[in-house]
């Protein structure tokens, strides 16, 4: 497939891509929906009456809306419509967008573009569905014998998280102040998190019409629902996160601000790179059963970037290494009768590999502050320091081409003065 | 204070309360703002002209909203400016609305009022902030010793709620399927639950314009962030719960449904019902210390109505037993930066007195599952049964009048048919 839209080999959004996302422009402030295929982005707002095929032509007021929310509540069928669509309008040999007075007018470059969060979340959902983060964090916490909760396996534990406080790449994150407990069984103390770490995941977006409260979606069905794919950081202050988090879960310690990458990947463009499915064993229940793979071969990578604009890789992980899969989630989600929405977010809790460089967090990569990570300027880390960029980056590797997701970026602020 | 509304003396909707509900009516689909006053509700749509003074002369568009957040949003004077407005409006010696033609349009008897959610509910979050719950829950889980966990007296402890699963009072709620755990160290069963529970909560509306991510609200200047209260009912599965909370809190055994009633009772009208605070020992961080009080006296009860239509009071608890405030748990939310907005909703947790008939969940009551507790048709219930209703109410009682909070009521209905 070829676009007139040039680009490299290596570029993260060529034409078997098509993310969707929210932008505006200096001198257009509206928020639109737009496509991004090679350095630029292709308005969605201004080519709406071309989605003339039989499901989208009396539905093409959701490509003018401020939000995808109603462009995911139609379905795969309108969904594989609008990728067709796009597919033939970008194509090399199809000449109704070239020309250069309409180009000039559709078409944005990415720097000149301010990204939004790409839909309303009306909800937010955070998994630990990988076996080696959960893993590697029962080691640490409760020791090597029974490292995982006995649940574990059985369902793909979860948490609600808090929709207000998602916020798009390139935010500022704040260093929080809370409680901490730095001496077993001494008082707490108050003041800003000494531990503030990031967490390596992926968020899936719900698509599809709402469902009613009691609706339950076996993973069977369940990918009629699931939409795309961002990266996502669910920054965490460790160190109140272990003092609050007996009995009812994080709270506080992950509400400071979750970064999610603003284009969002179809689970279309993933087609190509599905791999098998984790074994499970114990076999899941029924709900959670489903025969076709929906795990995939995103190869995930995470950078810190320090002060002096010097640039350390210091996580390669992949999303295959997830052991609960998206429509399991889903599954899961629903099956006491949870009602979602499209717009919906699921975080896959942070994903970790099997190697000491592959780990998706720094309590697991420095073992819980008892390691150093040494970064190219020659300064070492245990966990975050105010001023380090934390910068996730994900991508397929096809034969010829890339499916990227851009990055997911944000830099760590010192904390606030306190007015108390 | 008198209105040429016509009420007796004990009703819930007297001219002091005027609480804001959603409501729409079979003749006018149209969801719109009403207020309670007497058995009636005055439609606000029809007389948003009215409010002339300087905070609302040119925010009238407020009132003409199906739901109240931009309203919540305006912040404490302006509320006033409106209580003030609707006072003087309604009251006997006013003329404005009394002609029998104008009344005939802008009032709709309750009993012909459909009833929807107040407001868009962005995100939810509930506490666990009464002391004797939370010591009762201890002591059957974890022994007399110390039924407190480590941090419950420094902090309100919380967790993410389900925004999307909460209902209006009157929604039937669907016992749910999940996996629980009947027989300790065997493996888990899929299922229906079988220990289904309500739970007796009041929710706080917040209010007032959206913060910003990193911005903290000590409990010294909250109140101005707190709209008003309604019941709520954390429907809650208690089998599911235990086999799936840890580590990462309650899921799936809750967010099948969350009852609130349809009237936000304004903390104006709550006022003169005062009470101290609870004496708090630690004394808390200084985030979270406020002089003023902000607990009350409100009576609240607990009903259940079997297939019979026979009514059994089951609770009779007070909202003045919770040891963490309304103010400490809006400062605590965001003590580590979490942005709030205007219709996010605050549950209290499960609310119990000291006695064993003020204890706000079967949980308790039933002394988990020990005690088996009569109704007066004879049956008797540890958990729900299917067809139960239950029916919260909460009032307090002034000289010569109530502030009402009316009901909140929810079916319990039989486990779906699963297709899976």
């Amino acid at each position: 497939m070829k676009s007139f839209v040039k680009y490299s080999a290596d570029c993260d959004f060529p034409i078997e891509n098509l993310p969707y996302g929210i932008f505006s422009t200096k001198n257009k402030p509206e928020k639109r929906i737009g496509v991004a295929i090679g350095d630029e982005i292709l308005d969605l707002s201004a080519i709406a009456n071309y989605f003339d095929g039989p499901l989208l032509k009396n539905k093409q007021d959701v490509f003018r809306r401020d939000y995808l929310n109603d462009f995911m509540s139609l379905g795969r069928p309108a969904w594989l419509e609008a990728r067709l669509k796009l597919q033939e309008l970008l194509s090399a040999s199809n000449h109704t967008l070239q020309d250069p007075e309409i180009r000039s007018k559709i078409f944005v470059t990415q720097k000149d573009a301010i990204m939004h969060l790409p839909a309303k979340i009306g909800d937010y959902t955070d998994f630990y569905s990988s076996l080696n983060h959960a893993t590697n964090v029962g080691i640490m916490f409760r020791g090597k014998e029974n490292p995982l909760m006995p649940n574990w396996k059985y369902l793909p534990v979860a948490y609600h998280g808090r929709a207000s406080s998602i916020v798009v790449s390139g935010t500022d994150i704040r260093r929080p102040h809370g409680q901490t407990l730095p001496v077993e069984n001494a008082a707490p103390v108050f003041g800003s998190s000494r531990l503030m770490d990031f967490e390596l995941e992926m968020g899936t977006f719900v698509g599809g019409p709402p469902t009613n409260l009691g609706d339950i979606i076996p993973a069977s069905k369940a990918y009629d629902h699931i939409f795309g794919m961002v990266l996502m950081n669910d920054w965490s202050a460790r160190d109140i996160q272990k003092w609050e988090y007996v009995p009812l879960g994080p709270f506080g310690s992950k509400n400071l601000g979750t970064s999610i990458s603003p284009w969002i990947v179809t689970m279309e463009a993933l087609e190509p790179f599905k791999v098998p499915n984790m074994i499970q064993d114990p076999t899941p229940f029924p709900y959670l059963q489903h025969d076709e793979s929906c795990n995939f071969d995103i190869k995930l990578e995470v950078d810190i970037k320090t002060s002096g604009n010097m640039v350390t890789t210091i996580c390669r992980s992949n999303f295959k290494y997830m052991y609960w899969t998206p429509r399991q989630q889903l599954a899961h989600h629903t099956v006491t009768g949870c009602n979602i929405n499209p717009g919906d977010l699921m975080g896959s809790g942070t994903i970790s590999g099997e190697t000491s460089d592959s780990l998706g967090c720094l309590l697991e990569l420095s073992w819980k502050g008892t390691r150093n990570i040494v970064l190219k300027d020659g300064t070492v880390r245990k966990f975050l320091q105010d001023g380090d960029e934390v910068i996730l980056r994900g991508f397929c590797v096809g034969e010829g081409y890339k499916i990227g997701f851009g990055s997911c970026a944000g830099k760590l602020l010192p904390p606030s003065e306190l007015d108390i």
